[in-house]
């Protein structure tokens, strides 16, 4: 099971338009990004993976929202398909619990502190001035990414409180989506690799 | 300069409306994204990138659509805005040279074919089947990609009567978008090696 944690510092907390998600949904464009490069691979869904986006726009913050690729349907590649779910998930009463709304989306109340705690695992956290992923081997990896404000100095504190790790995809700042899709091709790689050298071992 | 063609094959050539890119524009989501993959740093563009689309949809085929990275102006990430830039396009009158429609964004009439004579480059085919990428150099390369439909026998035709490689970002069939961006990380790591080399000879 590969994770992301992706934090949406103005992501807004009830049903918004889907016309609008860069603006008045709180730059809700970006999280939908992010789960189309977590989950899709072309013409199938990575089922081994689980998004969580942590939502702290307003009216009612903060709400959890988390996509299971191994249960999820109704998900087409497009930010809008993804922005629907986001939407109905928003439309239910969020309890402190997980509460389904579809398919492979549910949703809670909580924040960022509340999720670490439930997950309760090593965080590999996304920053520029990491160590480099390439040829990295990642087992079982919980990511945490920031939106285009990054992280706040709270939440770095939160994630340097947990057993973590500092990582970086390459020389340049890229969007989240973009680091995901990177992240996941090295996992590929060594998916890959390792399969091969079971083969080999077998013949 | 970088360069990217990705080829619509249902991509409307009229203008659309921009609450349905995947079903009544022709799956326009995916070159939205590859515009996106292709030409956005995090707070930046690459101003080294240009993008073509061609699009091979109803009701006036074939159009073709540039983005360059050096001109563009009015693109946010987001696949709406992207698709607006594109939408500006196609509200011209398109001849058979290109006419901008918005700063860094123009079209002309013309297909794969054409395109290919006017760019004259050897081409680097984006497909699963191809040499890993990875610890390849690409000088001023001009990647092809396809959309959901992969490229027809007869576009793989024009690519073979030209000067050719035939190149894969990793081990799993991946969404056009998602290979610009692992292209775009190998082509950053070996242009930041280079730097770091030529600094090394300066001192």
């Amino acid at each position: 099971m590969k994770q992301f944690i992706i934090i949406g510092h103005k992501a807004v907390t009830a049903p918004f338009s889907l016309n609008d998600l860069p603006g008045a949904a709180g730059r809700m464009d970006i999280l939908c990004r992010c789960i189309n490069a977590a989950l899709f691979l072309s013409h199938d869904l990575r089922r081994d993976v689980r998004v969580y986006l942590v939502l702290k726009g307003e009216p009612d913050p903060p709400k959890l929202i988390r996509f299971d690729g191994n249960e999820v349907r109704y998900l087409s590649p497009d930010e809008r398909s993804a922005a629907s779910l986001i939407k109905k998930a928003l439309e239910k009463n969020a309890q402190d619990f997980w509460t389904e709304s579809m398919p492979g989306v549910s949703i809670r109340r909580g924040n960022f502190s509340n999720l670490l705690r439930e997950l309760n695992k090593k965080i590999i956290y996304l920053r520029e001035d990491g160590e480099d992923i390439r040829g990295k081997r990642f087992e079982e990896p919980l990511f945490v990414l920031g939106d285009h404000l990054g992280l706040t100095d709270e939440e770095e504190k939160l994630i340097e409180g947990c057993e973590h790790k500092i990582v970086s995809v390459g020389p340049l700042s890229l969007h989240a989506d973009h680091c995901i899709v990177i992240l996941h091709n090295e996992m590929d790689r060594k998916e890959k690799a390792s399969l091969h050298s079971i083969n080999h071992i077998i013949l």
